[in-house]
């Protein structure tokens, strides 16, 4: 894989603009990505995902190995052509959810046992070679290396085995890679500790990937932290690569984070907050189920360009949810994801014409980000949810 | 309101073909009316509706009603608007809701005291003067007068008394409505009595009404039953109006039906199976959750010119609903009213170059009815689980 992606503005510490090619198009950076976890951004068709300016998107290697399974993607000639989204893929490598969603999991330099979420029962074991092999079937343009990405709060000696497992794994899977034309990108680790992070960013930079991502991060600790962890990672990275930080997606990090040198972003924050009516504006996340938007007969945000907002009124989103109506979901998530991409592009804009700090000043002088207490108990709600639904699994298993 | 419906081709006991002119534009009969309960067809937008050729919707007078309410309507400046369809709407009286969802109802000459379904205690009362002051609000092109709609299985009294009534609420729904260009249409009640029907049907057609409706049918009675029951109806009814066959939506049905002079349906069962995964296929319905899709690549109907069979594969669907994935409901409803829109197309273009009864015949050949006892199973399931909504509000009122 030769270096392809194209830097137009950059700065050793500060935010960049480029270019990455990938066999389904280009993807212009700073980027978000959202997520189509089963093969499928929730409640959106791909001709919308289009529509409101995704330049590509994010699958689950995880959920989509387990479910429709690799022989399913074999025959329908790989991911793209299954869910019918022509452009730019990237696939995570599955450590992710291996840790965060199983149970009866066993932990080993060979990789992870575990248990299926899905059927509760059928064992498997996720290794860093099996990882590139169900990207490499999947056929997304950017794979990621398997990665032990460690809960927020471990202890030194716990986070620094965790990273070198990660480290281990990086070199396996870089062995294990064939050549498909397919990205293939790194991970950095270590945790909040910042000799970890450093000695972690030298390791995996040093290693011939196509782009390097910051895990671990965005997985509970406080939001300094996380712009600590790029800004000690970031001026070790190769300038030249993409540099992706997993699990952000909300508007006030982008903009710390793309200051920082950030260059790709994907979260499921802007899809799953919209399935729970909350809709972003420019001042700040509404609930669209409020009552002031009943009889509200303009759009949602006045000036809006998506489908939603040309379309349809505050009143009627209003409706739909008080129905539970599925088009709700639908509109509410074309929406967060136009006013996500629509606020990617306009820094990107305004990196490329020297007006970044004034965007950034001017927008996050206007929005409220989300009270870190509402943040947290939507997060708990629905960790909450997770657990419930493992335990039914558990139940009948 | 002047005659609209124009006949293009007619016989007194058979199959008709016509144009039904309304303010929203033109609606060819006969015609199948997607139904969009509380202002939107479930899991799909104006422009796929538009995009799969349907002409003209139902919403319900009771569903609007009680939520958002005349005030949000008003506001709206009607339905139209409120729910961005600019297509032809028919809206229904309230009758049948208010006797099939509500409780503890009073039904007097006067009207019908309910309690709201939704909040579980607000009381009202829906005469036929307030039927026709709601579908004013709305906008609709075609209003329904107030109906009794008794349940099946009553006795020759019961029926007999809830089909006088029907008749002087229509004569009320007459005097009240305003000019507003809007229809009306009067519905014909009596039951499976023969000998009520009939009366009722001429009474009815007496009355100056743009079209005529039969109800309380589809509503547990044999099929034979429902059939009789138009064939001593529409020769009573004026041949230069449209005839409107309410909660009829099975392919078969259609044929049958259309062959003794209906113009126009509506139902919620395509819509409805297909959020359970049944798809329509000319050779009958098809569970799309079955093993046998799970490797399918080709589409679900092999030749179907809808979004979704030109779009994605039966594997994909398949994955879709065992994932429980918001897209599965939109992509199988598309689907399933594609089907009956263009069959009624079919169905229309063969009466008009004479050739209905081959098409009838070859397509009932092909076509397998969904078994009796599914069919009756689904219902079924379908009025506990309304059961069950029903005792969980009234536990909280």
């Amino acid at each position: 894989m030769t270096n392809a992606f194209t830097l137009l503005k950059t700065s050793p510490t500060g935010p960049r603009a480029g270019v990455l090619r990938t066999p389904h198009g280009d993807v212009p950076t700073p980027v978000f990505m959202p997520v189509a976890t089963q093969g499928t951004v929730k409640a959106v068709s791909p001709e919308e995902l289009k529509g409101l300016g995704a330049s590509i998107v994010l699958s689950n290697t995880y959920h989509l190995y387990l479910r429709p399974g690799l022989e399913v993607m074999r025959r329908a000639g790989g991911l793209h052509r299954f869910m019918a989204w022509d452009g730019p893929i990237l696939t995570d490598s599955g450590g992710f959810q291996v840790l965060s969603l199983t149970f009866l999991r066993r932990l080993s330099d060979e990789g992870v046992g575990f248990r299926s979420h899905i059927d509760g029962g059928s064992e498997h074991m996720l290794t860093p070679e099996l990882a590139i092999e169900i990207q490499e079937t999947l056929g997304s343009d950017i794979m990621m290396a398997l990665d032990e990405c460690p809960a927020f709060g471990g202890d030194f000696e716990a986070i620094k085995a965790a990273t070198e497992r990660t480290h281990r794994w990086a070199e396996r899977c870089l062995a294990r890679r064939r050549n498909t034309g397919q990205a293939l990108f790194g991970i950095v680790q270590g945790g909040t500790f910042p000799e970890l992070r450093r000695d972690s960013a030298r390791f995996i930079a040093g290693l011939p990937f196509d782009g390097y991502a910051l895990g671990g991060l965005s997985v509970g600790e406080p939001k300094p932290v996380t712009y600590a962890a790029i800004e000690q990672c970031a001026p070790l990275l190769p300038e030249d690569r993409p540099r992706y930080l997993m699990g952000v997606g909300s508007p006030e990090d982008f903009f710390e984070c793309v200051s920082r040198g950030i260059d790709m972003f994907d979260s499921v924050l802007p899809t799953r907050v919209a399935r729970n009516g909350a809709i972003f504006t420019t001042e700040g996340r509404e609930d669209i189920g409020n009552a002031r938007f009943k009889e509200m007969m303009g759009p949602i945000e006045p000036g809006c360009d998506c489908y939603t907002c040309r379309t349809f009124s505050a009143a009627y989103l209003h409706h739909l949810f008080r129905c539970q109506e599925l088009l709700a979901y639908r509109l509410a998530t074309i929406h967060n994801l136009r006013f996500i991409v629509r606020l990617m592009q306009d820094i990107r804009r305004a990196i490329l014409d020297g007006s970044f700090d004034g965007l950034k000043e001017s927008f996050l002088r206007r929005y409220r980000p989300a009270d870190a207490e509402v943040a947290a108990s939507q997060k708990q709600k629905w960790m909450e949810a997770q657990k419930r639904k493992r335990s039914a699994l558990e139940a009948e298993g």
